[in-house]
């Protein structure tokens, strides 16, 4: 520690040098600073990090990369100059998700409406909970909810943005928790039988963490089976409702998905919501990855029943690039379930004697305290391309995948694993020592090595990203993520030939 | 909805016309768009948003300010000029938080170099959950969260930022949980004996909405009892333990405060780790807005003992000027208690077969998926200004916190509620016609109404933006709080005459 408060040349304490006449920081200095950072991001990250000749990545490990950025946090500051050297390096060694050929998650890409709303936010650095520090953005919060429930067929309704999806889930968990047994709040889970939640074992790993974190526990979350393209079924949900009733638990939420993570399915949620109705649990959609085919009215129809859902989770940030993050949990509920359930009134904050309607101050709608101003970016991309623009994104991305699925099948090293329904295209690459040997032994073990492999040899040479894992009885296999904007025919068929390349040789 | 996607002019689908032979966003004329919106964000939020000769804020009730930005979302989308038009006014109508005169929340002012680091960590656009897309991060994570444990007093430990100290707050009830009952993680609640939690009256909201979102009950949340300062009296803590525990419960975690909200009372924490010890009770120190004091020699002693606490929630978002959102739990634990709480262990992100070491996969420690990266404005702050810099911004705040609080004394108006402890400070305002007239039957209901009428017509005028609230038999008084680094000793003195100037005539 000590090294951290030396004392000045002089011997005097520090504390003692400050002088209150005048402010600490020269505005002047801050934003040439910032300028000049400006010019940095520009350059480094949105010129060279979105061009094809230049690397998706800088690859180092951990050592080396500490060494060259010099982490250690010291008792003096830096000089400028040093300091711009470190946006640069910073910039150098990251990750450029915006690069064409970063497939590698479920986010990618820039909108540059987008970026300026999220410097704005940044810049204008407040608190979205109350009218009186963010009238604006509590206005358009509102609207963007709005208008994202108008995709999902509701006219009416409530909402929030959350810092992410899993947290959207969460809300979903603990909204339905309340609505089934309000004494949950003030007496805990001790007071209410035992409560079961069904997803399939292929939707997103917050339904697991929900439930622990919401004292619920992940036993109780029981696995409903799917079809051969990863879908609920919709008769084994029902009897595993009518099993947990029969053992005395009370069926708490189903949680279905549009778009799961690795495959990209959409379960059905039509008939999904004939038996929450019959049953009266509540139905939650985690929409986070697929929410956004609704723009399009082509591929709508995959969320075929959505309205008929209690709540739903979409992610903005994914497919339409708002940027991270944007997370919207969409309510049908018309009783103020979000306040009443989440509300803990501080009356520091959420005064009622305040001289505009308090019902304005959004704050107490969420368990956070801090929140955000997550709506500004989508707002202006939206505003900047339309909802048309929006839906030309969506539709883009599947006839890309339509391209990259029809090229993969003309080539005999790719094993595609489904037809996809979505995004997501999954595939083997099979090298050509090991084609035709299925029969063999070592065959699986073999082929759950060729991912990896090829993964560690394109981060290290930094020419693309694309993700890898096993499902069920399936080996590692390629997720291959296709939904950037900046994404062309040509990157389709670069991805095919370099996994060739990185690849033949196994 | 019909009008969301109308038919283009000449009869086509709007799906058909996406080519994907090209990029959808052409760079250079987002860039061109990002550097203009760049140079509306300096001017308008950055220079007129710290001109004390500027406006705090642009007053508009929500009907007129929805009219003013025409929120809603359309099919087609707009030309650039009438988005930047639409920068500006976004800029216009928002608080000017970073203003000399904002005074009104727990956070305020700009550091530029933290700005900095926001935009280039939103321009990089990833998620700190795996090394493979965040390496930087990753590393630089471990070295603020390195750095700030050592200011607690550990020369061990984990930690990780959260979306705001609420839920870092929660994060420590979870673990505290887990460690005692790990099979809640699996069974739930029902699993365990009832689980209680102590902290007092006045520490944060989020200690009770983190009771009901993790299923515990805000009736398991057991009130200790506050001297005179607002500060846990220890005694009346060993003995609700005692109760609570002879009433089969099982005492959980004593949630302590460094800084409470209202009046910046720092609890004893010395004193409450022997009763925390006593009785093996997970010590949390919910130090969002306090502390940032262990930066200074001369006021670390206010959280003497934090170094016996099991977890600290520390925002340097509030008198740091991180910007929002910056809040780091920290945690003494060094069994990897944070990722076996919280971790799920999906195979499609954190794969073990990975070429690099997975304990660089810091995501499933959380229970957030995506998560924002928060460590990069601080790191770089830290770099520009040093330790030694940091805690002149916290001493350069104690001062003006007394050179108000003396001048306060000399001006007949003003009634200081308690001698301030930390930068709050807590005041009624009497106007002239009430002076002497304590005794009068209706004092206490025209006191209580003198602030919120002073507010509004601050806000109104725009001059300046403090808070204020009522808390247990003191009727609304206004809590002034003072950390900027763009404040000087003028702008204290201006506050007061403000508020005379407003609120003589009541």
């Amino acid at each position: 520690m000590a090294n951290m408060f030396p004392l000045s040349s002089d011997g005097q304490d520090p504390a003692n040098l400050c002088d209150i006449n005048e402010p600490l920081i020269d505005h002047s200095e801050g934003q040439l600073f910032l300028n000049e950072a400006f010019k940095i991001i520009i350059e480094e990250v949105l010129c060279k990090g979105t061009d094809v000749k230049q690397k998706v990545c800088e690859w180092k490990g951990p050592e080396d990369l500490a060494l060259l950025l010099d982490l250690e946090l010291r008792a003096e500051g830096e000089p400028q100059q040093r300091l711009l050297q470190r946006v640069k390096d910073v910039a150098k060694y990251s990750i450029k998700t915006s690069h064409p050929r970063f497939f590698n998650q479920l986010f990618a890409g820039v909108d540059y409406h987008a970026l300026a709303g999220r410097f704005l936010s940044e810049a204008l650095n407040t608190n979205l909970f109350t009218y009186e520090v963010a009238p604006v953005f509590v206005l358009m919060e509102t609207e963007v909810l709005r208008s994202l429930r108008q995709l999902v067929g509701w006219t009416e309704g409530d909402g929030i943005f959350c810092p992410g999806g899993s947290t959207s889930n969460m809300f979903a968990m603990n909204l339905a928790r309340y609505r089934l047994f309000p004494e949950v709040k003030s007496q805990g889970l001790w007071a209410v039988p035992r409560l079961t939640i069904f997803t399939s074992a292929e939707s997103h790993y917050s339904v697991k963490k929900g439930a622990a974190f919401l004292g619920i526990g992940t036993d109780n979350i029981i696995v409903v089976k799917v079809d051969e393209g990863g879908r609920i079924i919709p008769e084994d949900l029902d009897e595993k409702i009518k099993l947990t009733k029969s053992q005395g638990a009370v069926p708490l939420l189903v949680s279905c998905t549009s778009g799961t993570t690795v495959r990209g399915a959409f379960d059905p949620l039509d008939r999904i919501a004939d038996v929450c109705e019959k049953h009266n649990v509540w139905m939650h959609v985690d929409a986070a990855w697929g929410g956004s085919v609704l723009f399009s009215e082509q591929h709508r129809h995959l969320m075929k029943g959505v309205a008929r859902a209690n709540s739903v989770a979409w992610n903005p940030h994914k497919m339409l690039m708002a940027g991270l993050q944007c997370s919207a949990l969409l309510l049908q509920d018309t009783t103020n379930l979000l306040k009443k359930c989440h509300s803990a009134n501080a009356t520091y904050l959420f005064q009622q004697d305040k001289f505009y309607d308090v019902n304005l101050d959004v704050g107490d709608k969420t368990v956070q305290c801090s929140r955000k101003v997550d709506c500004l970016k989508l707002w202006l991309m939206w505003k900047a391309v339309g909802s048309i623009g929006l839906a030309e994104r969506v539709d883009k991305a599947f006839n890309l995948v339509r391209h990259l699925v029809e090229q993969m099948k003309k080539r005999e090293g790719f094993h595609l694993l489904w037809e996809p329904e979505f995004l997501n295209v999954c595939f083997w690459f099979i090298p050509p020592s090991m084609r035709g040997k299925e029969g063999n032994a070592d065959y699986q073990d073999r082929l759950a090595n060729v991912a990896p492999v090829i993964k560690e040899r394109m981060i290290k040479q930094g020419t693309m990203m694309v993700g890898y894992q096993p499902l069920g009885d399936k080996v590692n296999f390629f997720r291959m993520i296709v939904l950037s904007t900046l994404v062309s025919k040509e990157d389709m068929d670069f991805s095919l030939d370099e996994i060739e390349r990185l690849g033949n040789d196994l």
